[in-house]
């Protein structure tokens, strides 16, 4: 069966580029870039330009770069370095890596607030800036929501976070890739993720700012200027290099094929299908497309597309194996009939038209059959 | 230049196996395991077969084994996510993943007894046992160390830990792949890194029995029955599997292949080398010859030996940029001067003998030169 995946939400394909850059290291001769002779330095330089990549991409120094193994981890680094007292804002639409971490934070004494997203799917500058109080330590959001693909507006809320003396705190693992990003000043950190744009699973980075101390969450060796110990994961770090090194070449290109595939997927459903609705009010990022198919079961609609070959999601493969209705539909107020109708069809550039029509008739039959 | 990689106790090159294992995920169709549709189902399917038979190399369930980033993740979560209270047991000997790891527990409060260790290189049992006290709550060591090569006797502690009943927590970074391990009961918990013996750097692993109760560093999704959050580094977690598999085979072959090339080395250098004399006195695994180049500065021999095309090391590549002599050979009671005329040589079966004959013609006459 030729299989075609709309879940690159979840992860997505090495891209062959990418693999090519991590042979280096995997079937080169050995080097820990920590050694000092000539297989540790041979090691240490790649390491080194793989950084300066990585620093270039966000318009950072090196030393404001740490490689770590995921995108989780890099979020815990961020959010627990940050060893944060007093007050922290966020939503309770965050992927589980930060909702979760923030509720831990928050069981030992932090006091945080969640600002409402509504119907639309994403907090508004106005009302975190109506939430910042003198103890508050940080604003803590993701780019992009990962179930959704709704934006935050980043200008706005970069703005308020400068001008009030706030650390913004992204999460962009759900937004890399798919957008632009743009680096504002009252960004003070950013997490993100490598297997969500082409990198291999097992890779992660946190960019923060010098001005903002973060602790280290391992310890041991010196390894990333002592915030992160542990022999560095250089292959996907090369990997992970590459993969910036194509979206700074091509990242309008790729943004505008994803929208183009997701529309012309939306536009195709929609005219064959009544009673469907997007999750998710505000604006989106290019690839993502959480949609209510009213009147029919979304595990079942799932479970029906899986056997006839196209991979969707009912949402964050993280919190997968939970029976629950997505948390984030929910929390946004969609109603528990809707949301358990939703799924999330997520595109990549290793998708094409030709699959996206090939999708379109073999879910409109099914939806249609399912809803009488 | 051919140049003679002998430092494999930094890091190993990565078996062409183990290459081939990562391929299924690093080339294959996207996949992430907490996917429920087909493509999540095949990187599932191969997640479990590989954690089965890293279950089966420790005679463990499959959800005693938690794969982590490294071992420096595996040891901070063994010892962090153990949350000890009361006293510990340590040496002042082990890596600093493991040293500085107990020095920030002991900072907020822990009790830590370093058991002496002397030229011998390892704690004796007895000692061990007669600094066990009611408040206890583990004796962490690793199995060999991984700068002298000298072993602990596994057998006995592990019979001590088992009847006193204290968790055994061992660090076996620098032992798996050089000598076949004793999965004694007494043993709680084992940490281990994969590029340590031929699987990639960026994948480690944690055994613990499931009476030992361990709290998870990082937080979010539910990977790793909820002991570890993070997309799972598949591609590397099997090539791991196959670095296990091949050991499971070949483990004694390669150990014995590791002791000759070692004693090959050794004996070469002291037929034609007066003053040289092996650092700890206690048995050591099979590929791990730590010498003292009597009158000669240590520092300089390596630079000399680079510049020939050997490579070997002054110590640990995580303490390295430290211009201290090594903290371990210090702590065994060795004199400064001797401490300082140390070089670190570590085989790996990807050595062969012809390469030890010319790094024993390398070295001596460097040696006698630098001698006057």
């Amino acid at each position: 069966m030729d299989r075609i995946y709309l879940d690159n939400n979840s992860t997505t394909a090495v891209d062959p580029r990418v693999f090519k850059a991590m042979l280096a290291d995997l079937s080169g001769p050995p080097g820990n870039p920590s050694s000092i002779h000539w297989f540790g330095q041979q090691a240490k330089s790649r390491l080194m330009a793989a950084r300066q990549t990585a620093a270039d991409f966000f318009h950072a120094k090196p030393d404001e770069i740490t490689f770590t193994s995921c995108g989780t981890e890099s979020l815990n680094l961020m959010l627990r370095g940050l060893k944060p007292v007093g007050h922290i804002i966020t939503t309770s639409i965050e992927h589980s890596s930060m909702h979760r971490t923030i509720q831990s934070l928050e069981a030992q004494g932090l006091s945080v607030t969640y600002s409402p997203v509504g119907l639309w799917g994403a907090p508004l500058p106005d009302q975190i800036e109506s939430q910042i109080r003198p103890d508050t330590r940080a604003i803590a959001l993701s780019a992009s929501n990962g179930e959704t693909g709704v934006r935050i507006d980043i200008q706005a809320i970069a703005e308020i976070a400068e001008k009030r003396g706030v650390p913004l705190l992204l999460d962009c693992v759900s937004y890399v890739g798919k957008e632009s990003l743009p680096i504002h000043p009252g960004i003070s950190a950013i997490s993100l993720s490598g297997h969500k744009f082409h990198a291999p699973k097992g890779i992660g980075l946190l960019f923060h700012r010098s001005s903002l101390k973060i602790s280290p969450l391992l310890t041991g060796g010196n390894q990333e200027y002592q915030l992160r110990a542990g022999t560095e994961n250089l292959a996907s770090i090369l990997g992970l290099a590459e993969a910036f090194s194509i979206l700074k070449e091509n990242q309008m290109a790729i943004t505008s094929q994803l929208r183009d595939l997701r529309l012309h997927f939306e536009n195709g459903l929609k005219r064959s299908l009544e009673d469907i609705a997007i999750n998710g009010e505000g604006p989106r990022i290019s690839n993502t497309s959480n949609i209510a198919f009213l009147g029919v079961d979304g595990e079942t609609l799932l479970m029906q597309l899986d056997l006839a070959g196209i991979a969707a999601s009912l949402g964050s493969a993280c919190s997968s194996g939970a029976l629950e209705p997505s948390r984030v539909l929910i929390q946004m107020g969609i109603d528990k009939k809707t949301v358990r109708s939703s799924l999330r069809f997520s595109f990549a550039r290793t998708n094409n038209r030709e699959e996206v029509d090939r999708a379109i008739e073999t879910i409109i039959p099914i939806v249609k059959k399912l809803k009488k």
